[in-house]
């Protein structure tokens, strides 16, 4: 296992943020959730004029072993075809990358598809998919480890560009599962709490992935195991990898949706520090992403409705922290605009 | 009376525009409320490939004579304070306009200074601000009209310049006032439900402020008076006035925080068509705004606590309706994508 030096935020500077914030020509508190943010990043980037140059978005794609158990309403295929689709520019995740200024890294960490020969994607498949975890550990430890370093690598290289925020997205068919399975274990809700409809299960299908689920954690509990090994995802190991990577460097990382939350929730319970680098922008529409996020006790700043992963949630609220940063480096204060103060 | 055409959208594209939406290559209804605003965005635009060309902001500026009774913690001074403020590019509008790169009209409809010599400010000053409407009507009807042609003028420049999507913001100290009795009136909502902090009143100050539109109220209905010209702002009829305009030539139009949710509310009340052609944008942390989102029956897109005004909270909110419009001209279908198709 990798070590991380992660530590809190120093929150020194927030008095001196806070002044500069209650001295923009608003009335005090008036920009709301935006002063929050405001205050967030400039407590990560040590610094009362934070910046968000250079934007990056990771795509990690990566199968599950556990979606032979029929717990997607999509078929694995999917995995693959979406990630040369991506390539392609036709995608969600592209639309808003482009919309938002964002360099968009699409990585194979462990499709079940040979994608060597396609151009525009970033190749460090582990392996062809994750084991069944219904059966046996979804992973090794070495490949865990691999996977935790991938998502580290490629981190190093955003930073290396300039770097300053991060999005990362995933897709991974049967992905919500483990991400349940996490929630269950890390967030201490009840699995039947953490199960809801992916991409689009009806109530038998729900209970199907319950019980299969159910199982799964069973007997993972009768044995000696170690829980993110053991359910994850190669992409979302490599998510935790880049997310913890992201804390010790001082980025402004923003968390997506119900998956990417789970492996916020993995990297908190490995680093609590890590909470105070992450920004999460939305409440999506997979039951059990707002429990997650009250257990992670995050105020996300969106509710859209949105469920289609990729990090597009993340992506679309990138304007909102954008619109932070530029509050607190671009407005008049009380001085300068000659303005009677409001209260 | 000036009348307008507002007709409702045409509902005979719907199922064609469904169908364009649930084609794109993502699990049916996986992207939220993007996909209601793009149906709406193409109902009004009579399209399946919607645009915003040339967004456009009216910051529409104005005191009230109701101000004298001291129901805003901030002294009227700052309305045209701010007014100059605006044309230095100091304040919360301007950022924002520049970061989603709306053109900004700045217009002193009714400010109780003399801006005359201010470059950068549009000069339709019908008052130096209304009158007090504890004591009679805030403007006669002469100027209502003056006013709301007033707002009609400015969205034909807009058009002119071929204007897809409109936004509209407010600069007048005490003009919550108006907004509550408005909401009071038209929402059918108890009064005491109406009033709020504004930008900042305490406890006793929203009591004395609950008892001078109280007063104002009872003297309005003992009398055979039209409750827009009677308690309205110059800035606030000018508002209704480009709702109105804008509705009729079909364009969209991008709904603030509580003023400019009254103003819409009393345009919606005047043609219920208009409605149609609204998005709203967020929901405000001013008392009552919600109550009134409600009555309108409409759900706004963000819920960050703002209170700004200035139309700061729907300028914030355009990046996710331009992502709506953006999912449905940029995103692959399932045909061009080569991929199976998700339910």
């Amino acid at each position: 296992m990798l070590g991380f030096n992660i530590q809190p935020t120093d929150k020194s500077l927030r008095e001196a943020i806070q002044h500069k914030i209650d001295n923009l020509n608003k009335p005090k508190g008036s920009l709301g959730r935006l002063e929050e943010i405001a205050m967030q990043i400039c407590l990560i980037q040590q610094t009362l004029e934070p910046s968000l140059q250079h934007p990056c978005h990771l795509l990690l794609g990566g199968d599950h072993g556990i979606e032979h158990e029929g717990v997607s309403v999509s078929p694995r295929e999917v995995t693959w075809q979406q990630m040369i689709n991506f390539t392609r520019g036709g995608g969600g995740v592209n639309m808003f990358c482009r919309q938002h200024g964002f360099k968009l890294r699409i990585v194979d960490v462990g499709v079940d598809y040979d994608l060597s020969d396609i151009d525009g994607i970033i190749h460090r498949k582990i392996a062809r998919g994750t084991r069944n975890f219904l059966y046996e550990p979804a992973m090794s430890e070495a490949e865990y480890d691999q996977a935790i370093q991938t998502g580290c690598d490629l981190v190093d290289d955003c930073i290396a560009e300039g770097c300053k925020v991060i999005c990362i997205g995933e897709m991974g068919i049967a992905n919500t599962s483990p991400s349940s399975i996490w929630m269950h274990l890390f967030g201490n809700i009840p699995l039947k709490d953490c199960i809801g409809a992916g991409a689009g299960l009806d109530t038998p299908g729900i209970r199907h992935k319950y019980e299969v689920l159910s199982k799964a954690v069973e007997r993972f509990k009768a044995g000696n195991y170690e829980p993110l090994a053991y359910f994850g995802g190669f992409e979302m190991t490599a998510a935790i990898g880049a997310m913890l990577k992201a804390a010790e460097k001082h980025l402004v990382i923003l968390v997506d949706g119900f998956i990417m939350t789970a492996c916020a929730l993995a990297a908190i319970q490995l680093y609590p520090a890590a909470k105070d680098y992450m920004v999460f922008t939305h409440c999506g529409d997979e039951s059990g992403h707002k429990l997650m996020l009250d257990a992670i006790g995050a105020k996300p700043l969106l509710h859209l409705g949105l469920r289609l992963g990729e990090g597009t949630g993340a992506l679309c609220a990138f304007p909102i922290v954008d619109s932070a940063v530029r509050m607190i480096n671009e407005m008049n204060n009380f001085d300068n605009a000659n303005i009677t103060k409001y209260f």
